[in-house]
Parts: C-alpha cells; structure tokens; sequence
C-alpha cells in the first residue's frame, strides 16, 4: 500500500490476502471445469457450491437463492431485465440518485417503450420520501417493480429497505435493492427481508473483482440474461469463474465475522474526519444524512468553491490521496455526480467523497485534513 | 498437476505460471479502480489499456475493436443481441452445430419474434454447406445476420471464415463467428478477415477463468448488453476485472509466441493418438473432419456401444483420465451432445472428446489407449 492514502473504499477495495489465499488453489492446480462430469470438474463444483452454501448462510438466505454473476452491474441488469422480460412488470418506480448500473438499464427498457418509469421525490437529507413512494404505489395499474438503492454509493444514505419491502408487498409490487454498498458490510437478514433481488460485488468488500451475487427470492422464476451453458442452474450461463467465487465467499465470511469490530472502527474514522474537517475547515457541509442513517463508510463533504478547491482532487492526487468527486463509474466521464445534483443544488461547492476501509488509520485522517488545510 | 491426466482442453486448461504472475500485482497492490481519475486508477487504467493494445496487436485489430467482457459467452450474447436490436437485423442464418452461447440466444429472438431464423446445412463431415448457406443468403429479404462459429467445440471441424465473411459481404449480412475455440491457438489476421464480430474466452488458452473478449469491426456501431457506467468506452459497464484482463492479454501474448511449436507439438500428439487408437481398439471411428480441416486440438473418436463402452467415462475417471461426452456446458445436463446428434445419426455409437494442450505429452496418450484397451 506504499505511502499512499486511500480514502477511496466505496470505489473498490484492497484485496485482503486471505481471500487471495484462499483463490490460490484455483488460480493454479485445481482448474478443472465446474461443469466435467469427472472427478477433477467435481472437485471444483464442490468449490462453487460450497461457496454458495457460505454465501446463502452469511446473508440467511437458500443456496438456490444465490447466483454467481461477473458483478454487481450485471446482477442489477439481469434482476431489472427479468422484472420486464418475465415478470410482466410494466411500470418501474425508482429515483433519480440511482447507480448508472441501475439508471441506464431502467432507461433502455424506458425508450424501448416496455415500461412507463415513476421517480421517487428525494428530500434534501438524501432520503427516499416514503410517502410519495406510497402514493406512486397506491396509483399503480400495471404490474410494478420498484428499484431502490439500499445505501448510496455517494452519499451513503441507508434505504430502510424493510420499509420499502412492506410498501411493496401491501400493492403487490416486485422489489429489488442494489445492495452493492451494503452487502459485505451489514448482516443482512434475506429471510426476514420482504425483497425480490439483491445484489453484490465482492471487490467493494476487500474480495476480487469481476465476481458478484444475484439474490433472487425463491418465489420469483426468471430466465438468465446470459444465455448458453446451463451453469448455475440455467440462470447464468458461462463458464464459472471459480477462483473468484471461492474470493467472493472468503470475503463475506471474514466481513462479517469481523463486522462488529471492523464497522466499530470505520465509524470512528468516519466521525473523527468530519469532527477534524468541521474544526479546520470553514464553511464546509456534509451531503446527504451523514451522522443518520448513514453508511459508516462514506463522508461527503462540500467544499466553498474557489480557485484552490477546484483544483484540489488534482492536488490531493499529486500528494497521494486518493479520494472521489463521484462514483467510480462516472468520474471518467467528468460530468459530475449526478447524485450531488440532485441534493444539493448549490453549485457554488464542490462536493468530494471519502470512503474508509479497515485498512486506514486515524493518522492517515490526520494527514489528509493536514493536507487539505494547507492546500485550501 | 498429479497424476491425474488431463485431456479435456477444450473444456477449461490449465492456467501458465506466467500469466499468472503477471497478474499478481493486479491481485495485491495494484487494486485501484481503473475508472478513478487519480494515479492509483490511472495505473490500472493504464494496464486495461495495455492488455488492449497488446490484443489488438496480436489479432491485427484496432485496440478500439476489441471489448474485455466478463467470457465467451456474454461476448456470444452481446453481439447476437446487437444484430438484432442496434443492426436492425431481421433474420439469422446459423448451423444446429453451434455453442448453447450461440443457439440459446438465438432462440430467444426467435421464440420472441424478434427475428426468423434459418439453419444452413451441416455435411456428414460436419461442415456447413456453402451452397446452401449462399442460397439463404440469396433469398433473405430481410436484414440478415450470419452467425457460424469458426471451430467446432466438439468434433474440431475449422470453418473458412473468410469465404463465409466474403459471402455476407456479397449479400449484405453481418457476419458473427463464436471464435471461442481459436482465439489463443490461432493466428487470427482481423483487418483481413471480413468479420463483424468474433469473440475469445482466456481460460481456453492457459489463461484465467471469467474474461473474455469482443471483437467489433470498427465500422459497427451497437450499444452494450450489460449497461451502467461508461467502462469500455461505453460498451461494457462494470469495475473492470484488471487481473483478468492482464490475464488474457498474457496468456494471448505466450500463445502466439510459441504458436508454431506449440501447434504442431499438439498436432503431433492428436495424430499419434488417432494412429494408436485405431491400431489398438476395434471398430472405432473418428466424428468430423479429424484430418482435414480441423483443430490441432480436438479428437472425437466414437466407440462401438457395448455395456463396457457405455461405462467408458466413468471408468477413465476412476483411472485420473479427464476426458469428456461433449461440452463441458452441457454435460450436466445429460443429455448428450447436440453436436453428434446432427452429424453422426448411429445411435450404437459412444462419443468421446479427447482435446489436448501443450502440457500433454505422447507418453499420456500411450497410457490412455492401454487403458481404454483393458477397459474396453
């Protein structure tokens, strides 16, 4: 990790060598094809399965509840696709501070003319008004499926997805959840959770990238979005990546048997920044409800626009901190968040996301309020 | 590797040493999200970019033509659902031989109308029959897609992708081969080569598991199957696999370097097993067609059916022999392969796949033709 700090958890995390320990065995000698009815394609179906069996117990859900994907963008394209494709939906409810994974997919059947798309009002706090949520329900003729977010990737607002679910369930609409931010860092409850799709990229928990989950309740039959080989019981087809499903399992099991510490201590990172950061710097705000119902990962602060904040994630860079305007996803593009946009309609400030891991320290907050007082 | 011996490479292979430790900083301290504008993404930015190049080279492609997904078959899947969607094609042309990646997304445009599909002929050698294949083309009235895959998974048949792709541009179609089997073991040549789309999976030439490629002709425009942030330049969204893509490039990279040695090595190896089998087993036949145009690396050989032969799989598998029935996607299923079915109508016969690498060696093969002899 050199001397560089990086705050930049919610984008993808540093792999925790024990998860990487854990893959080994399938990078190298146990190669074989999930799908070989011999013994050396058993061994590594085995491996699949197993993992499976870890997953489904972590989040308290059944193994045949749980699909193996290539991440959490696929998961939430084949879970919105399916509500369409095979579960009649005709009428989608979401918001406008989705991840593009979720926006884009719902946009493309949205032009495609298969659904007609409600969007949830968003309060300024960040939060879904659940009473506008509950009108656009009450209102619905066609078939529903609503797609929310259970923690914002930039702002880090916590859906009360149980809320969500109950709504569902009273208009009989489908619910699904990108769990993505969530998943990995909260004990989830899938039994006692009235919600349809789940979703999960184990890089965004300290596991490999290009593996995520697809929770689809038992209750929901849909066809695979990935069409071919008869993999993961015809829902995914493909061959399986099996070392990046053994890193996916190794990775909820140590998140969550460490939750109660590691959470602990990035909540206190979390408040010790924004304490130092409202005490060294003036004028900032925080976006989003950030000491409420709030990811304990993720602190987006405002910064007053001026010459030198505008350059400050370029100077932050040169000085080796890495930290985030927006989403990963949508930093390329340089267009700004659109999540910020929606919130906070002040385009005097210049919004940068931090986002903690069990790997940073309160020296490195240290460093970067340091830092960002003498660059500002 | 044991003792086990491993003839089944056209299912999944064993993964080179070294293209594994080129992945390893991409497993440890080089996590950065490639799509985070700071140096530590631009680091992997940098290595996706890279791979990219180095592909292109190697296919003689433009680095713009070539997409990293997340397999063969999401690549099978993404262009056969362009054609239809983005090309405004109509009609496909296809073959009963192709991969489930290939045939069960047609399918799905077929059973929702979105498209007529014709199947060209297949030969008792198990080519396509150009003639009729010109025919269809001849006679499509609507947009048309061609989509026939360059080498047959199962009996190794080579198709002349150059006369098929100079068909489609005599006619006006778009060309998509399932390059699956050849990308890695072949010199492909793709500025000279007209091909709309083609596709490669790593794992099927020592590289890893859950990456893959998409080749688009640059004069193609189409939108991305699996949608949300602007990776891939907008053609594929989702936190890039870094160390897969590193992966594939690597592993494409020795491929090529070693392709003469390596494929007449393999060559060898597949007519010394063909030569011994039918010295030593009774009544045996080869499906397709074995010694002319085919892969170095496939030998399906049927067996008379006799209660031991019908036993045969097993009792390889008992003995540490990996060999297989048909595919390794649909081998779960039971159900026999589809591919055998089409071209060799005898139902007294029992098909086996031996498919070779360049970690097999004459010595394995003699030890697999003495089994099957005390076996059969």
């Amino acid at each position: 990790m050199n001397n560089r700090i990086y705050f930049d958890n919610a984008a993808t995390t540093y792999m925790d060598p024990k998860v990487l320990e854990a893959m080994m065995p399938y990078l190298t000698e146990r190669f074989g094809n999930p799908s070989s009815i011999y013994s050396y394609g058993r061994e590594t179906r085995l491996a699949v399965e197993n993992a499976r069996k870890t997953v489904a117990k972590l989040l308290n859900a059944h193994p045949a509840e749980i699909f193996f994907t290539s991440g959490g963008t696929e998961s939430d394209n084949t879970a919105i696709a399916a509500a369409v494709r095979d579960l009649g939906c005709k009428r989608i409810i979401s918001s406008a501070i989705e991840h593009h994974a979720v926006e884009h997919t719902i946009d493309f059947f949205k032009c495609s003319n298969d659904v007609e798309v409600d969007y949830v009002e968003v309060l300024p706090d960040g939060h879904i008004d659940m009473q506008h949520l509950e009108k656009l329900l009450q209102d619905a003729k066609e078939k529903t499926l609503v797609s929310l977010m259970h923690a914002n990737n930039e702002i880090g607002n916590l859906l009360d997805i149980d809320a969500v679910g109950n709504l569902c369930k009273k208009y009989n609409a489908y619910f699904h959840a990108d769990t993505v931010q969530t998943v990995g860092h909260y004990p989830l409850n899938l039994r006692a959770t009235p919600v349809h799709f789940i979703t999960g990229a184990a890089h965004k928990f300290h596991g490999p990238k290009g593996v995520g989950i697809l929770y689809i309740n038992e209750n929901v039959k849909i066809n695979p979005l990935i069409k071919g080989g008869s993999q993961e019981r015809n829902m995914r087809a493909g061959t399986e990546n099996i070392y990046g499903i053994v890193g996916f399992a190794k990775a909820l099991e140590i998140a969550m048997a460490d939750y109660e510490t590691d959470s602990k201590k990035i909540l206190g990172i979390k408040n010790y920044m924004a304490a130092q950061l409202k005490q060294h710097i003036p004028e900032i705000t925080f976006n989003g409800d950030t000491f409420g119902n709030s990811l304990y990962t993720v602190l987006n602060v405002s910064f007053p626009k001026t010459e030198r904040s505008e350059m400050i994630l370029f100077n932050l860079d040169i000085n080796n901190i890495c930290v985030s305007g927006g989403s990963a996803c949508t930093s390329g593009a340089n267009q700004g968040s659109h999540v910020i946009r929606v919130i906070n309609k002040n385009p005097n400030q210049i919004p940068i996301r931090f986002s903690f891991s069990k790997y940073n320290t309160h020296e490195e907050v240290d460093i970067v309020v340091q830092k960002l007082k003498e660059l500002l």
